[in-house]
């Protein structure tokens, strides 16, 4: 009964997909709406998450010789106009400070969408000789960009996010670095958010404005369209050029830098949500979870005095371990109501305790991910859990990656294109001539566009180009997408 | 010779406090002047800094029961009007956002100088009985304060911090928690930056802008200048009032929640610059150094085969064991230069090792507060030279402290403080009447504030007024501050 009261609460996914997510986000407190448009606040059980993300992550950028640092939140509208091609990819998406205090300010200053333009100009001043090479640097930071249609996560028009920006002495480095980085983060978003994806070279429609050129890590959602999950960029000596970014090489001659530009977001909550939600709620990866573990006291007759002092040891035993605990012992809502609260609320592992298993010494295990009971013995615990941690990040890794199987698919005509895009979406991968046009029109019949040319293809010939049936210069992998 | 050119780049401490705290800021690389006036950079050298005062505090704040959120970075102007003390206090320093890609925004968004006015209305949606308290959140961002004189990390136009801002049933449990928090800071910045502190109450006149009595914990400069190093409010009832945060209390009555808000920024590294460095530049307290150890191989004869590896395993060991550690095997350097150079960044212990040192399984430890040479075995190398950074750091707080009692002074006239302030410099003790007038006047004959009123002495008379000799209410701290 309770139970069923608590799931009226979220429309099902099957039912509404976008409706769903957006009720689960408010319900399960991840996040709220903040009064100005198109913003958001991260509400401490979302922001756990972003946490272990940060952690996680910035753990692998270090590990990779990269230093964090900090660069100003504003930069003058005078270097975003110093490239063109980027000032006119962000101009649309810019908040603009106009004044300071109560005086207008001379030049106006854009809330950095992204700082490659003032780093540009700070490395112009740092970089003078070959031996100042590599800089790697990153920065965990907050960016704004207005846009029109805005989705808690996804699309908001502030976010947080880490953006990577690296100078080298040649071509070479800046590629190897940008495909390096793509590859932490597809094992990154594989490993710690148990999401697979697919890695891959952007077009030049979709590429970032003043890259030379983008890849990206795709993932497939529960409701069939894709999602962008991060971007690596080779910036060639664009930036460089415009902002003055020389050093003296080991031959003594005076040379532009290659730079590249890396990042992922919070958009990263979304994806979690969208790719391992189910009609009961949230289902969280054990490594990224804000909780791993809740416990619950069957709290009948006088649980307080017997249960409740072993589901304490319990919490305890856990935390000493290193797991995320939360132990529910409010006696304002029922075992039953907290077990319905906390599954929608992803956690991983729910661990039940009543006055027979205080007796027997056990306590009864229950999976999110698949609902299964079971009865484990309190000697040796703190294993057993994380067992069963492990066993459930893995199989939502597994449940995904078949679910992406299933859902990518090879098509032989365009009709056939259309056909899967309109009822079954998913990935679709069709061979494509390499133009614009062909690209550009695909998109306007059909919404899908180009996620990325996988990277093993980019030198394949894959048959003909599904909408002009010219020779295709290689194969691409089209979908809907957030 | 060599150390002789070094340390001529930074002007010394003697003889320009001001120029050598710009000078070392720069040429040590903890920041840079960013292209927009006010604004810095924080290079990965400082920024190492800010990410370990966020490991280790953040670690305190989450073990008093906080949880950390994120709100957003723009606030509505109407929302900063609701509340015109906090207004008032803040509308000279604010940045406005007034458009949003080509469109001019139908309201002006306040690019957050502070978080009380959206949290405030946040809070309003989320608490809504007595069971949804206490709120106990704390946010890590980036805030914008539109300063008309700034100095790196000292006073910027923008800066990081953490803001903590917690919702209580009633006024006890409010100001038990402004004084926690206020109590956990002096901790904090004791332990980990070695930095003593005095704590106390501001004066309403120094109080912040809409708060019923604002905390702070101050520290003395080695120029004898005062900083405030964080500050804690018991907010009241007072914003709760503006944005409605009301509750059903445990009689089922509605109530206004008791709010505080208390704040640490980047701030503190220049803190750690001036409280501790000297002639020969930045002097770091180890647990929050960006590097604990810096390993220099005496490079004579074959130093690469000879000396290099034993070098090399120094460092693992102690990484190892969870130290920082950078080992400089640059060959374009001498050891001479190295040694000032490293100094100069301040790293509290420096290992030197030459070829004899290799036969003698030994290795040349120079402390970088009293530059003091032992010789020490690499047997239990990390025990040895964990407890010398131990050393270290009790060592440069007992320093601290007591320059901060031979700077700390009673007065028993009002020349006596004019001249103690004009000479000496330091905190002076003195007797104050509680009048806003004489605490004004003192302020424009001296640049002496009232820093704070010690917890201790909030009840004690003191005496007279060392301005107006009337009868004094409480004994007050003053200083000229930063």
């Amino acid at each position: 009964m309770e139970e069923e009261r608590l799931v009226t609460q979220i429309t099902p996914k099957s039912e509404d997909f976008s409706r769903w997510y957006l009720d689960l986000i408010r319900r399960t407190e991840l996040a709220d709406y903040a009064p100005m448009k198109g913003m958001m606040v991260i509400r401490p059980y979302g922001y756990a998450i972003w946490e272990n993300i940060q952690r996680s992550l910035d753990e692998r950028i270090k590990a990779t010789g990269h230093v964090n640092a900090y660069f100003p939140l504003f930069i003058p509208e005078s270097f975003l106009r110093k490239e063109m091609e980027h000032l006119q990819g962000f101009a649309p998406e810019v908040a603009w400070v106009t004044h300071g205090g109560a005086d207008e300010l001379e030049e106006r200053l854009a809330v950095r969408p992204t700082s490659e333009a003032i780093i540009g100009f700070m490395y112009s001043k740092w970089v003078k000789s070959w031996r100042d090479l590599p800089v790697l640097i990153n920065q965990w930071a907050n960016v704004v960009r207005w846009e029109k249609v805005t989705r808690p996560f996804l699309r908001t028009t502030e976010f947080l996010w880490q953006e990577g920006h690296t100078a080298h002495e040649n071509y070479d480095e800046a590629q190897t670095e940008t495909l390096r980085i793509l590859d932490l983060y597809r094992e990154f978003v594989e490993t710690e958010l148990a999401i697979p994806v697919i890695s891959g070279r952007k077009t030049d429609r979709e590429k970032f404005a003043g890259a030379l050129a983008t890849y990206a890590i795709e993932a497939l959602m529960s409701d069939g369209k894709a999602l962008q999950m991060g971007t690596s960029h080779n910036l060639g000596q664009h930036f460089a050029q415009v902002f003055n970014i020389r050093f003296e090489d080991r031959g003594q001659n005076l040379q532009y830098v290659w730079q590249t530009s890396w990042g992922v977001s919070t958009r990263l909550i979304g994806a979690l949500v969208m790719a391992h939600g189910d009609d009961s709620g949230l289902v969280f990866p054990p490594r990224v979870a804000p909780l791993q573990v809740v416990i619950i006291p069957i709290s009948i007759g006088n649980w307080k005095e017997n249960v409740l002092p072993a589901a304490i040891e319990l919490k305890n035993r856990l935390e000493r371990s290193g797991l995320r605990v939360f132990l529910d012992d409010r006696g304002e809502y029922t075992p039953g109501w907290k077990f319905s609260e906390w599954e929608m609320r992803g956690v991983p592992l729910r661990l039940e305790i009543g006055p027979r298993d205080v007796k027997n010494n056990q306590t009864i295990a229950v999976r999110r991910d698949r609902q299964e009971k079971s009865v484990i013995g309190l000697e040796g615990l703190e294993e057993k859990v994380k067992g069963l941690l492990d066993s459930i990040q893995i199989s939502l890794f597994n449940k995904a990656l078949a679910f992406q199987r299933e859902n990518t698919r090879q098509v032989s005509s365009y009709e056939e294109f259309k056909s899967v895009i309109e009822n079954k979406r998913g990935f679709i991968q069709a061979g494509w001539c390499g133009s614009e046009e062909c690209e550009a029109r695909i998109k306007e019949e059909t919404m899908a566009t180009i996620r990325v040319i996988p990277l093993s293809e980019e030198s394949n010939q894959k048959g003909r180009c599904v909408f002009c049936q010219k020779e295709a210069r290689t194969m691409a992998v089209f979908a809907r997408s957030y």
